[in-house]
């Protein structure tokens, strides 16, 4: 299967003093994605350093700007190469077979507190067939109680809080989504995205559950096709992959992002395709 | 600087179903500290695994129990090589020249909320002069507004819940200075490990400050000499290097804990030693 | 409907220095209950001040105790004359015709934060039919969601932290239908009181709600039956009802508590019993 | 001392279906204030439904108002008979001879949870001479410690948040004020009100603490002087006295408030004037 997706992101800063960026906007590079025609522009021009952050292919950008008005235009055409395979072949793993670097996927983190709601995902989901599908009726049920509310959250919300208000962004559901999961014993992290279709277009956020020895993507939102998702971080909870952070003075005036498929007819496009598991990374 | 440690830890469980065990009580291996002598004992004989995780030499044990009456003990020899430097050097890194390896020990974790505390931490160490001695800042207020009482907190409590109700133990204190010094813009990142001269023998927690391009060691508890520390696990915060982590059923029934310094005259293990800083990792 | 009901209970305590004791043991007074051959003992004696308070009769002892052992009995026969309605005809009030004096047990408390449940439990019981079966129903997602463990929550745990961990006491499982009775426009409130045939025998905690222009009694817990609780206290949360509190230096070393129905065929001791609702105050 | 001050305000709805409203928004009658020239003016005509409640003197409206735009109005002239005090002289009171009705006031309440702050409180506090001076040295590390940030808190913010977070507004400052209050064992209780020379102009909330038998008004905002406070309800904390609560579906589009003090050099509205204690109530 290959997808080419043409994805972007423009953002406007008023600069008040010298305030210096840390962007994770690039898509990130791996086996299942690659990018050709990438670009970043900035206007006016400054300088900028990619750094990369560890093995799992983020790419972070930083720059330190003067003040005035400046804009970040980040493009990259993009093949994404993703497996498709049988759902329901997918196995959870035992706890004494899962590799070392992704035990820490397991552990509580910022927004996701797993650590105190082992007995409510047990209740929910304990007598559940292990396996993908376990996965899904997590989403399901998230896609359930939650109700997708723009501004009803914040950067400090956790996926405590949302279980208990009911209401959040797509980074509460994946936050609700990951700390159920590994509350279930089921490696789960979190993945920031350009999606296609997504409606209005904006940065996304989704997860990945770890099955029978490979991550797969999951989107407990439905707000758009997991096969059009492009990787840009991953990392514990949206802490880890934050698209800025800024240390100085500057207020952002503006943000418009894209997300084209190429290929309109792509199967793994279509919101009903729910057979087929689509691996990542 | 050379300072040979002996240290072991023995536990005691009773098993009383299949229980997969994930120990983290091996003494890491890096660049300042070396084991001879290494020894793991399970009693009655099981296979363990060692896995190494990531690249912060974390070393773990894995393996799974049978029901019955379990002892696992550890023992090592570690010499430890810190460095010593003159603390009145060493200053805080800016932003911009973060190394990217480093930039995730700035971000919020499960028990470090350093993200609810940036007013909190502007307030009370805003003014005072970067580098080591505003950590040492940190540690002290630490000190001052915690007691340290066995048993006042617990497995999901946090660096928030601690600076609202004055009292913890070793973790707690790690998590309120993590969350301080990384809500001021230093990164800092929690170890666990053996402790020369802690009354009473126990595993301990402290943590590490990235100051001009080094990890450096602290402990806000003031309870054992910081150069007697032998590092077992770094991580975010606690969550990352529990010293046990159990599936399956089986209760500690016991436990015991050693850590020897060979050279009682060594000046590290002076606690009146303030002036120099232990480098580390 | 008469119900006679031996109740008591003797708490112990070592005073190191004079300790002033509030006392909220004696049964309340009012329309539905009433007391005969009541007895407060002290050993050694001190003298004891009765204080009501407020509206609700509730009837507090407070003493001040020199050092040594001391010994607070109290004992009362209890003569019940609870009404009992035909629960089918029991409706919620609208909020134009609540009178001024139940307004404020629509109001969230400490440990009852209805103000963040809107939308839980208007998702949860927003479509069943209004009235004593939609409290019942409250009280049955209570039970059925959370788990009774002695010691799982302390003297700080809300409503909120029990809704994420399932599991508590008494008083949580009234605290958590009190507040989704409230979020549902309900007006809601706690009542510490004797049990008969509660297994241990405790003090407990249960509630009661607001219907038809009265005040019903509720248990979530199942424990005993409703028709045999004689009434201590009556307040917004657990926090108005304690039944000791206490400043100065003391520690209480053992209690005992009892409650015998005189006519153990009286079919409110029925705990199959559900048809019939039961008045309270 | 006699104060008489002018106040009132006007609120704007859009009613989108019949709407039921409670508004706090009348002066409460007390032996301390009395009102002249009350008036109360919906446009268009509803009738309205007054009704007092409980022994604290608040006076609730309440009307269900058809769809449409909505305007309520209160206006009233109030004298002010506050005593004024030597403060010097204020102590606190002990446990053992606190009226019954006072007590509920040291309990925790839904956005000042004293309870979990003893060991701050203490710290903080426990040193000091006991008395007025001990609540106003409260007072002073409220305002030191806090910054006053309109939009930086919402309606589920409570003491502990603010106390972590260091801003808020009037409601918040008095509810980090009372829980301190409370956590040493001082009874204290929220006022909302009307506030003379407060900028820019709106209700205003503040809190009481119990001295000497009575209760005496104090500000940590110091926003206006507390002379020229005109109480309107008196609770636990904001909980209990807000300014409108609504069943239905209606949207504040607007609103006004006033509170003129018809003597200009009343030295009680003098901010300078910190010798005397204004009683109330």
């Amino acid at each position: 299967m290959m997808n080419q997706i043409l994805v972007g992101s423009r953002i406007n800063y008023t600069v008040n003093s010298p305030t210096t960026f840390l962007l994770n906007i690039s898509v990130a590079q791996n086996e299942h994605q690659s990018t050709t025609n990438e670009s970043i522009e900035i206007y006016p021009y400054h300088k900028v350093e990619e750094c990369a952050v560890g093995p799992l292919g983020n790419r972070l950008l930083r720059m330190t700007a003067d003040p005035g008005e400046l804009t970040i235009q980040y493009q990259a055409t993009v093949e994404l190469r993703a497996s498709e395979v049988d759902s329901t072949d997918l196995c959870e793993v035992d706890y004494e077979n899962l590799p070392a670097d992704v035990l820490s996927f397991l552990n509580p983190s910022r927004y996701c507190e797993s650590d105190k709601l082992y007995r409510f995902a047990g209740e929910e989901f304990g007598q559940l067939v292990p396996g993908y599908s376990r996965v899904t009726a997590i989403c399901n049920w998230t896609y359930e109680h939650l109700t997708y509310t723009p501004g009803s959250t914040g950067p400090t919300t956790t996926a405590c809080d949302v279980l208990l208000q009911r209401t959040g962004v797509c980074r509460d559901y994946a936050h609700v989504a990951i700390s159920l999961c590994r509350a279930m014993g089921i490696p789960a992290r979190y993945v920031s995205g350009y999606a296609v279709k997504l409606q209005p277009p904006d940065f996304h956020g989704f997860f990945e559950a770890y099955l029978s020895g490979e991550w797969f993507l999951f989107d407990a939102t439905r707000l758009a096709p997991v096969g059009g998702f492009v990787r840009i971080g991953t990392g514990r909870d949206a802490a880890d992959v934050a698209f800025a952070t800024l240390r100085g003075d500057a207020q952002s005036t503006g943000m418009e992002v894209w997300a084209n498929g190429q290929d309109a007819n792509d199967h793994l496009l279509d919101p009903e395709n729910v057979v087929t598991a689509v691996s990542s990374a």
